[in-house]
């Protein structure tokens, strides 16, 4: 339990610095990762554009938009029930396939050759399909391994995570996850399904792809981050309702992952792409699946079959108030199987990035195959050595479960247990598990949740397309059928063996991925049995509380993993003492509202912001005339053009790169100067930046943000002004001509710097947003966190009662590592803090 | 629809002046209204206690106030539930109680006489009861009359709606709807349900009662109104979840209506208190109602009971693909007759606050009488006319429906149709109309339905608490049932009678309530059907869509009148062209950091503000050395403690009251001085201040706002230092002490201003905010308007670049009403318009 401890240690409690560097090291091989731009940027062309088509369009422009956006979110939901049965139907065909032929082999087998064969054609088939699932993921796009929840959850919540929403990323899932479930691998389908839905709601509203650059049409509402998260938050849901048939659920699930604010608009929106791709799934599978063109009877990929007491039985409960103490005890014991899976996860997690990543492509692929032998092994083996053969009454056309089992080797007349939870597609599995009221023996459910515990841990986080959903569910509901089996059996109680099996999965499942509301719903729809809802809550809250004594959910610490500066709900309990002075980073890089192309260029070239303050000096001696606002003079703000970097500033990018320690060292040095933190001096400046010095002791009056992008596309078409004109000369560029490289804006490395005119200056008040949303250097930390959160910001200026930029708090400034460092830091220097405190808070 | 159409153009469109004028002559008569505090206020008090707290309990006691939190959360499930089975458990008694006597007259009657007399029983049971009804509502608490949707709504937007969740209220709400239903009025109780539900969640965390005074316990942890707030959230999801035993449904709807933004542990809270409200009502239910303790079968009050084929129909199904197109137009057909039903209770509501509310108590009680008079007759003489005796097989026990029938008057061995629907309790009508498969005539439907719209809509707002859940089902399911019927009879089509008339429902009930994703949920729950969400959706769907072509839901039409000033989800379409500054209001009053208490009785006397700013001059000869932060000197600010409004400001609790004309030339004067808007200085001071005007033209820096009631509680207390005294001396007061008078702060007139020193000084810097949200006077109107809405903001100071405060905006300014008349303001002219945006923006 080593390195969970040391996982736990770091997210939570704050000790132990070595092993605190061990984890430190193996997230230093991931890359930075930056904000998306939810927050809409305000500035002069955008408003003079929507000026224009309100006075143009009036109200239809509205209802054109909406009108469009709904058409967009009603073919999201249909091309994502798409994918969905695309895969489902190969994955069936490939899977009956494999059993048939191996099937066949075994049938009139007895001896020890011919098992032979049948194992090796087992195999033969299971290495081949895995295979093909690796070498789209490790060829093809790594970034489509795991589940995607995590990378979705990560894109919701605002990170731009590299080519997770790409349309190669849609086939290597999509195609892998079909390979990696007919090989038999441990995989479900349902956390891939999520994935896909979220690249197809980012793709659709675009209208073009960079994939395939011959798909373009001119229809430009939607290119925007702010328009992209929505619709890939609407994606997501439909690949929730696509996956389990549980629409209601994906709604909550993708605001629970996703949203920031509850918007109405979007929610039912949303809701109509969820209902959309229910429907079309629902039709298509019942159509072609069944033959039952219009009937509706199959919700999703995944469902829990009906749950009912059979007639003849009428003490037959699905749950009674007695049953409800033991599934608390099931979910407390859930949640920490659960932590114990996540922290075997971790582990291995980590061994991956430190070893296998360095290995290179064939590694990855040899692991793969590796997962597949041994697992077709199991599946082979299992049922030959623990399995019993059942006598079934298979002339009984009541049961239909008895139409799932296998035979394997039994005789005629008799299935073997094990082979039908085994060597079975998982949704059978899972449907034998809660339906099939012949018992299991112990041994096969005990083995069943041993070989399934270990090998869907192993599988997880492997170079292929893996959902979590199917094994965890498949490895909970034969723990809770093993508990109603024992329960039944030896204390001779009536406990309905399908609601224990799936109250089982749901502990299980809780203790894993500890996901709340949505979870419920989804499991309350996936099982139609709406009074269900109540022990499914009460197990998972158990089951997440016990499990969160031990460590976090398992995606969550794929994202910590991963080094992404996610942000949680809530600050970290204790650091609502904290202000904003305390954690906003000083050390600025800003422009003039005049600024000399040549030093545009050199600021863009040697800084990695992505925004840049722009600022006017206050001289002492020039002071606004009272009832004016203060316009500073034009030649003064021109004289530099570019004031180097006088502000204690950490350049934003590098942030999440830097161990903690130096930015510890950074904090407390600073809090030992004699300077208040809130002041815009600082005896931080680096030597090159010397010549600066003399501006910095005058105050900077902020007067806006503007954004890398838009000057490297300002800088790209040359805009600025001859200052010896007589008349202002600088082009207009217009909002359309500013997004139309969305979402790759030019480096600043691609621009031809002789093909502009280095020695013109440019203008850049109208191109900058000029009213961003701004906090005070002691607003408190749960408010900043709000405000930066729920507006999905970027960058959130801190100004003081002067109007003067005194920092800058980004994404990186606000996750709960970095807030507990500072926190630790300043109960450290308790007498140093409450000086900063009073000097700050004056 | 002369009045509706005004009613739409007021809120939608802006013309006709004169119209406008009357529906404001009626919105006159309602008082003001004012935000509730959610914004925390982090001034020193409140922070040095957080510290105490945190070094103190450390962790634990975020973990004592969340445990406790969970607790209460509970409790508040727990009572709601007993609350709804109270109310169930009389009606239930009563109704038998009425019906049972009075069909024991009707049984063997055949002459005029002994009719005669079981009418005169009908009558005098239902007048009776209904005047209980409506003397609790008149002579208890009159804000307990309606359905209580409309007040939770409002409070959960942030609105402060007096006596919405006193206990008083509760007892009114709860006795009041007990009787208006037993008195067979057209009313439901689920409505009602959720208002109980919010006071429930309002008073328990409180530990203490206004009413029951000896109810005090020292338990302060949620003495505020952000804490209230989101416990009366839970409250009313428990509400929801008791009426309709719709757990999820309730959690949507508390954060449909209630939340600005996702909290994911509120969420998770509230599901816990609907699912033990939930819980305990089935508990009670299927216990005490139907004797199977633990057995669990009665989710809530109102349950659609099981939509099931018979099992020997083979060619059945709840619906299919073709059901879907006519379920379109139904639910078109069903907009509009919710927006008949709309117009027609809007000129009723608009009848009641022009007429009957100056008529005074007794003309509300004969009004409640009169409209249960006429229910009485209605239910009474419509199964005499238009029923007709229906035979049925009362042996076959397989159709548990005819449980439920009423003979009335018809032979034995037969039912009369009529009556089983008008005749009997809503529960059993609606049941009826879902699952009876014997055919109702299609005059006693169409009757019913023509009958139960009229009434259920005069009925909604008389002054009986009065749900309209209840009456639009019964409206719907006939409606639905009707279109069922003549398929089947005249297009010969084999639908399924029960899917229509749920279809039905949920047409009519979405055309009159206009609620979106909740409703549907709410309603999924009910059916506990999954495959009905599709279909549900659709119809809710477009029954909003062609109801919201003509008016409002309901709700928000009763919200309006009532002239609470509601913040919608967005902006009006067109307004984002405006900014902070087309909205703020600009006659400010505020407060130096040191001012004289004279100063301060005076000002808190004279007006009515809730919160002032905290300023001080920037003297054009005192500039802030560089690099210090800019205190002004005591003496000066000492000076004059109070500077008399010199800027145009509106004082706020007058917004709703100054008639919108008079805002329009206000707004229309504004835009024609020469100074730009953003500007602090003003020509519009008025005569009794023109002494100020010197001062005014000096820029005022922000330094933080002070909350009235803060004031208040000092200036109770005394607190304030001597000047000429050598050390301060101002005693400091903790944040428990001013928090102690929570919910209901003393009036300023209550100080007695002998009993403090008024030549003494207040420095109110530690009370006040120093770091308030706020935005620019270029602000875009959407991003204001998001900022105010989702942090449940009560003031927002607009500070311009220079960190000079230039207005304020409140909840009234933030309204579509007030929007929009800037918006058809600045559109007549558009010059003033352009000058004014070219300056503010320089």
């Amino acid at each position: 339990m080593d390195n969970c401890c040391r996982m736990r240690c770091l997210t939570r409690d704050s000790d132990s610095e070595d092993q605190r560097h061990l984890i430190e090291e193996e997230r230093r091989f991931v890359k930075d990762y930056e904000s998306l731009d939810y927050d809409q940027c305000f500035n002069e062309p955008y408003r003079r554009q929507h000026k224009r088509e309100i006075q143009t369009h009036g109200k239809w422009l509205g209802s054109k938009k909406e009108l469009l956006s709904w058409v967009v979110i009603f073919f999201i939901g249909v091309f994502t029930a798409l994918v969905a049965f695309f895969i489902d139907y190969f994955v069936k065909r490939l899977s009956m396939l494999k059993l048939e032929t191996v099937n066949s082999f075994l049938h009139d087998c007895h001896d020890v050759k011919c098992g032979a064969v049948s194992l090796f054609v087992l195999l033969a088939f299971n290495v081949l399909f895995v295979s093909i699932a690796a070498a789209f993921v490790v060829f093809g796009e790594p970034l489509a391994a795991g589940s995607g929840i995590p990378e979705i959850k990560c894109y919701l919540n605002g990170v731009k995570v590299g080519h997770v929403v790409r349309f190669k990323t849609l086939v290597s899932k999509a195609v892998g996850v079909l390979f990696s479930v007919s090989g038999g691998l441990l995989v479900g389908k349902e956390g891939p399904m999520i994935h896909s839905g979220g690249v197809i709601g980012a793709g659709i509203p675009q209208f073009q792809s960079m994939t395939l650059k011959k798909l373009k049409f001119d229809i430009p509402y939607f290119r925007s981050d702010k328009d992209k998260r929505d619709f890939v938050s609407a994606g997501a849901a439909a690949g929730v309702a696509a996956a389990f048939g549980a629409p209601i659920g994906g709604v909550l699930f993708s605001l629970e992952e996703g949203s920031s604010f509850w918007n109405q608009s979007l929610t039912w929106k949303t809701l109509f792409c969820t209902m959309a791709s229910s429907f079309t799934l629902n039709f298509l599978l019942s159509g072609v699946e069944h033959g039952e063109w219009g009937s509706f009877d199959q919700s999703g990929l995944l469902t829990f079959g009906d749950f009912q007491c059979s007639t003849d039985d009428n003490d037959c409960h699905l749950w009674t108030i007695g049953d409800l103490f033991i599934f608390i005890i099931m979910g407390f014991v859930g949640g920490l199987l659960g932590a114990i899976f996540n922290c075997i996860n971790t582990k291995l997690t980590l061994f991956r990035l430190r070893s296998l990543s360095r290995k290179g492509k064939t590694a990855k692929m040899l692991e793969v195959v590796l997962i597949g032998t041994v697992t077709a092994l199991c599946a082979y083996f299992g049922p030959m050595f623990v399995g019993t053969c059942k006598t079934a009454d298979f002339a009984n056309q009541t049961n239909p479960s008895l139409d799932e089992v296998q035979q394997f080797e039994c005789p005629n007349g008799t299935y073997n247990d094990m082979a039908t939870l085994m060597f079975n597609t998982q949704e059978t599995a899972i449907k034998q598990l809660f339906h099939n009221s012949e018992a299991f023996s112990y041994q096969a459910l005990a083995l069943f949740f041993v070989l399934f515990f270990f090998l869907s841990c192993w599988t997880y986080g492997a170079s292929v397309p893996s959902g979590l959903f199917v094994p965890c569910i498949l490895c909970g509901a034969s723990y809770g059928r093993f508990c109603a089996s024992l329960l039944n059996g030896v204390f001779h109680m009536n406990t309905f063996l399908g609601t224990y099996s799936l109250i089982g999965a749901a502990a299980f499942l809780g203790g894993v991925v500890r996901m709340t509301i949505s979870l419920t719903v989804i499991l309350i729809e996936c099982t139609n049995e709406i009074s269900y809802a109540l022990p499914i809550m009460v197990t998972l809250m158990v089951a997440k509380w016990s499990g969160d004594i031990f460590n976090h959910g398992i995606y969550d610490i794929h994202v910590f993993l991963k080094g992404v500066p996610l942000l949680e709900w809530d600050p970290p309990h204790g650091a609502t003492i904290l202000e904003a002075s305390d954690i906003m980073q000083t050390r600025l890089k800003y422009v003039y509202p005049h600024t000399r192309l040549r030093s545009l260029v050199n600021l863009l070239r040697t800084t990695a912001h992505n925004a840049f303050p722009v600022v006017t000096l206050r001289q002492p001696e020039q002071t606004a005339a009272p009832g004016l606002p203060s316009t500073p003079s034009r030649n003064r703000s021109e004289s530099d053009g570019l004031l180097a970097a006088n502000l204690k500033y950490q350049k934003s990018s590098q942030v999440s790169r830097m161990s903690i320690d130096r930015r510890r060292a950074f904090t407390l040095t600073t809090a030992t100067t004699e300077l208040p933190r809130v002041n815009v001096t600082s005896k931080f400046v680096e030597a090159d930046q010397m010549s600066a010095i003399q501006d910095s002791l005058s105050p900077l009056i902020f007067h806006g943000i503007i954004l890398r992008s838009t000057l490297t596309a300002l800088l790209k078409r040359g805009v600025g002004y001859d200052e010896n004109a007589t008349i202002p000369n600088q082009p207009v560029v217009e909002s359309k001509t500013l997004q139309e490289d969305y979402p790759r804006f030019p480096d600043i490395h691609d621009i031809d710097a002789t093909e502009v005119n280095l020695q013109h200056v440019m203008d850049v008040t109208p191109y900058m947003n000029k009213s961003p949303y701004v906090v005070y250097p002691t607003t408190q930390l749960s408010q900043v966190f709000n405000l930066f959160r729920t507006m999905g910001l970027r960058h959130l200026p801190v100004i003081n009662s002067g109007g003067e930029i005194v920092g800058v708090i980004t994404r990186h400034d606000l996750t709960h590592d970095y807030i507990e460092e500072i926190v630790e830091a300043k109960k450290n220097t308790p007498s140093m803090l409450s000086s900063i405190t009073t000097s700050s808070g004056a």
